[in-house]
C-alpha cells in the first residue's frame, strides 16, 4: 500500500529541485516515509488520464491506497505537506494553536510570497525581449524586496518562524530557494542563512539527492 | 472570550465584499459563531502595531482569546478558514479523506486560481495606461479560461467541487466572485450557476449584509 507521487518527467529546472513535488519528497524524508514516483510528460499533463488525478493538469500529485474503497487522490503542494504533515510531529506541532500557525506559514508561502517570486522567474524565461521586460521585473523585484524585509523583521534572531521548524518553514524555504543567487536573497543574510539552514538538513538533502538523481537518469 | 477579525477600515472595492475577510465572515456564519470586527486603516497597516498581528501588514486577521496564555493570532485567510472549519461539519466534512480534498481546494482556490483573478483586477486599476496593458490582458484572461475551464470539467452536473458544500467551496466562491459580470465568468454557465449557488447560502447572505453595512456607515 505505497503511496505514489507523480512529478515531471523532465524537470525544466535541470535538477535544481524546483519543482513542487520537491515540497512533498522533504515532506516525506522529515516524516519517515516513502513513496514510488510515477512521471508524467509536459504534453501528457492535460490528457484525461492525467486530468482526473488533478484538475488543473499540473504536478505534484498523491495517491495513497485505501484498504476498503477508493484511494486519496490529493493535488495542491500545501495540501499534501499538511496531509503528511498531520501525523508527523517534525512537521506539525501537537499544540492545536501552534499547528493553526503552521498552517497559516504554509498558506504565506504559497499564497502572499510565492506568486511575486515565481512570476520574477517566468519573467525571465518567457518576456525578457517585451518592451515592458524592466518596468515589470522592477515592479515584482519591489514585491518580493517588500515581502522579504517583512520575513526578515519577523525572523529576528530566530532560526525558524515560529520556534521550532515546521511544515511552514519547509514550504517557504522551497519558495525562497529560487531566489538563490540573487542579490534580492543575498542583501537579506538573516533570510539566505534560513534558507541555507532548511537546505542544509539531512532530510532536505536526501529529498534534493532523490529528484537530482532521476533528472540525470532521465538525460 | 470573543475572537477579534480585523478588516480594512473602508474596503477598496466600495461594499462589494471582494476583500478577504468576506472568506472569514462566511465561515463563521457557517459555522454559527460570531467575532468582534476591528478596522484597520491603510496607512496603520504597516504600524508596528499590526505588523505585530499580520508579518506582511495585511487583512484579516484573526485573534482567539484563550483562557491561559497567549492569544491565538492567525493571519491567511485560507488557514483562518480552515482553523473556523475544524469544528464545523458544514465546513470540513468528519472523514479524515474528504477532509484532505477539501483542503486541496482551498489551496487550489488561493494557490492556482486566485493568482491570475487577481491580477487581472490589479492590472484593470493600475496599469490601463501602460503600453504593455493589452497584451498583458490577454495572457491573464487566457490564464484564467484555462483554469475555469478545468473547473467546469471538474463540476460536470455537480453542485459543489467534491460531493457537499465544503471550505473549498466557500474559498473558491469568494475567488470567482471577483469575475462576476465579466464574459470571462457569463461564457462558463456552469461555473457562474457555482458562483450564484454559494452567493445564495443563507451564511454567505448575512455575512455579505454585515461588511455591506460597515462600508456604508464608514461613509
Amino acid at each position: 500500500m505505497t503511496p505514489t507521487l507523480t512529478v515531471f518527467e523532465r524537470s525544466p529546472d535541470q535538477g535544481r529541485g524546483l519543482a513542487r513535488d520537491m515540497r512533498v519528497r522533504w515532506a516525506l524524508e522529515e516524516a519517515g516515509r516513502t513513496c514510488e514516483v510515477r512521471t508524467v510528460g509536459f504534453e501528457a499533463m492535460k490528457d484525461p488520464a492525467h486530468l482526473a488525478r488533478h484538475p488543473f493538469g499540473q504536478i505534484p500529485v498523491w495517491e495513497e491506497p485505501r484498504a476498503e474503497g477508493p484511494p486519496l487522490v490529493l493535488f495542491e503542494s500545501g495540501a499534501i505537506v499538511l496531509h503528511i504533515a498531520r501525523d508527523c510531529p517534525v512537521l506539525l506541532p501537537a499544540d492545536p494553536d501552534a499547528r493553526a500557525r503552521a498552517t497559516a506559514w504554509v498558506f504565506a508561502a504559497v499564497d502572499t510570497v510565492e506568486p511575486p517570486v515565481f512570476d520574477h522567474a517566468l519573467l525571465g524565461i518567457l518576456d525578457c525581449d517585451q518592451p515592458w521586460f524592466e518596468v515589470r521585473r522592477a515592479a515584482l523585484e519591489a514585491a518580493i524586496a517588500e515581502r522579504l524585509d517583512r520575513l526578515a523583521d519577523r525572523l529576528g534572531e530566530g532560526e525558524w518562524l515560529d520556534g521550532a521548524f515546521s511544515a511552514g518553514d519547509l514550504m517557504m524555504v522551497t519558495v525562497l530557494r529560487r531566489l538563490n543567487g540573487l542579490p534580492l536573497l543575498a542583501d537579506r543574510p538573516s533570510v539566505a542563512a534560513y534558507v541555507a539552514r532548511g537546505e542544509a538538513r539531512p532530510a532536505f538533502r536526501r529529498a534534493f539527492a532523490a529528484q537530482r538523481a532521476q533528472f540525470e537518469n532521465a538525460g
